[in-house]
């Protein structure tokens, strides 16, 4: 049945980042939808942040498309550009390479629920405002090239 | 600015099918979201269906993934296991080439909308419903390869 049943699906809140900037991300559960559904083409993910959690930290790919769409309560889309506030119903796209750093920041006091669609990451990830850097490789590693 | 004004990027109606298979999409009013935010890695498409329009014949595709999540309003969706009701918030995945012939119908009395993922169909669309294929080459003919 083409439908999910998103009660059935894990929900993690688990992240790849060091502990020293992981904190942001702890109120960040998500459900991946593609395995669940069957889809290898592209990532689905469905979101939750709690009050106060982010998205990610902020970020840009060099490889990867990222769109997102907006289900309820409500996020901060923190990029280049300054603060924009994201309601049920909007929408986002992240072109690869753009160089803009973004993030979703949960600032109210009650869930924000969001669909996030991209491809696994095969490409740098750079941060912008911390000292931190995806490798093409899948690790998480300082500026300078040094492990954590 | 990553987040999209819907209502400066315009809306469509179009279709490719023939005459005598359009009119259940002539209700189908879709925004393409990946070429107005830049996207290229996949396709995306914020689509209202008027009450009485579905969002295609229906139909499964042999080499691309699609997926749907409502953000407004009802629709049916109807494939081979039978009817299912979806609502905001509801997600459906429909896995390349399953077979499964799939469509959202609104049978309500106010507009439903949702958003689909997808990638430009370069591969066949099978309509088991109707006698009607699209092929590789991106034109619709009859089952028996007649041109309409």
């Amino acid at each position: 049945m083409p439908k999910l049943n998103l009660d059935t699906i894990p929900q993690s809140n688990r992240t790849g980042y060091p502990a020293e900037y992981a904190d942001k991300v702890a109120g960040r559960w998500y459900r991946r939808l593609g395995p669940a559904g069957g889809l290898t083409q592209f990532g689905v993910s469905h979101v939750t942040l709690k009050p106060g959690a982010w998205s990610a930290q902020r970020h840009w790919h060099a490889g990867e498309d990222e769109f997102v769409v907006m289900l309820a309560g409500e996020a901060v889309l923190v990029d280049d550009s300054g603060e924009t506030v994201l309601r049920p119903g909007d929408c986002a796209a992240f072109p690869m390479d753009d160089g803009n750093g973004h993030v979703l920041q949960n600032r109210g006091d009650t869930d924000c629920v969001f669909i996030a669609v991209g491809r696994p990451p095969t490409s740098d990830c750079h941060y912008p405002d911390i000292d931190m850097h995806l490798g093409a490789d899948g690790r998480y590693r300082r500026k300078d090239g040094s492990e954590f």
